[in-house]
């Protein structure tokens, strides 16, 4: 049940970037603990300087929330359960895809969260990552 | 490729200023380098207050994201892919017209942003600055 | 009793650049208006992306508090009277030199904000814009 | 005059880890470019979490005023040129030591922020990762 260490950030952010260069666009990558605590962030040259908030704010969803930001989006939609959620948490609730809980025998230990693309390219790149953290356990 | 320096803003914002008059309206422009940091912002007399940021983080936003803010709005819509991201950067996401990027061989190194109207209005002001940065070149 | 309109400050930037490349440091120069509200703002080139919000926090402090920025830092002093005050307005109080209240007929119709050097060659920049107001009416 | 990329960012970052291990105190350590904007972050298992924010905002402290974190604080104590100046960018400056510009041929390119242990600890660590940039040119 231990969260990602920085070994394991600097190997799912390394898988990330391997990924990102295969859809060929320059991306943010952030590994957060379970606390929601930054542990690692790489941003790839000419990445989107938005992203980097952007990347550390969808980890920090997706831990907190325990849901990938995809979700959380869908949940936010308007007439949707969580409507309006984006700004309860300080500016720091996404509601586009890129960003993906860390699970370990179900519990939620961190988070990935990716920017830079289309939410699908974030995504692609952030399941690398996510991959890399499964593998290596 | 390199960003506006603090003529090339002047230049752009007299331009912007010229054609503001041409529409009638008052209008904030402000123009931001590479960094998304501040080089150059005036306001017209008489425009409205609230423009003063608007048109700061419309340049923010346009070099942030590599974007006008008019597309950004377009993707932050209910159910499109960017829906809730003008809460993601501590407020300085806008998500209507009025911001450009500025790109030199295709790579962005600043923005304009431009408020007092109309996305419609702002545009055609944005435009006209930003229309004066490519001539000086 | 009428405040800087952006003709005014534009001269009173244009002026404040001139002295500052006199002093050889470039200085972000910041001008507003008796609410407060930035009229217009210009950063040299090389000057400290700091000095950005500094320059226009000074303004904001000037007219807000009545009072050059120095005499602000004297007041916020421990055991002065206004001990602490940096932390009452949302980070908008500068105390320490380079910004000026602008007065016509003894009322305080706005301000202007000089940041990039030190206190000393602030103030001397600022001053130059305050007289380029002044002679200007 | 070329500013930290992302593989510098890795290699500084690296370094300064390295010698934290050796002084003995786990580290936040982030490399910022030119614009302010954080290109790599990594924080050290069992690191003080306050740490992230602060080594990212020391990083940004050097850059965007050109100073080590000791020089801004030492010009911060009361009586000083810049007292008041921790409160005037958005709660961003760090006014005690582990920041450093990264210069290149007398321009600020980056900065380096780290943040831990003791400001003698971090500054020791952040002139590490200083060092690995300038013999890795």
């Amino acid at each position: 049940m231990t969260g990602p260490q920085l070994e394991d950030a600097k190997a799912m952010i390394a898988a990330a970037e391997e990924e990102a260069e295969d859809v060929g666009v320059p991306m943010c990558i952030a590994v957060a603990d379970g606390g929601g605590n930054l542990v690692g962030f790489h941003r790839m040259d000419d990445a989107l300087i938005a992203s980097i908030d952007i990347a550390r704010n969808k980890a920090y969803t997706s831990v907190s929330l325990k849901l990938s930001t995809e979700a959380v989006g869908e949940a936010a939609q308007p007439g949707e359960d969580l409507y309006g959620i984006e700004t309860t948490n300080g500016g720091r609730i996404v509601t586009f895809g890129g960003g993906f809980p860390i699970e370990v025998d179900g519990d939620v230990v961190g988070a990935i969260g990716v920017s830079g693309g289309s939410p699908e390219e974030d995504m692609t790149v952030a399941r690398a990552g996510l991959d890399a953290f499964e593998s290596g356990e």
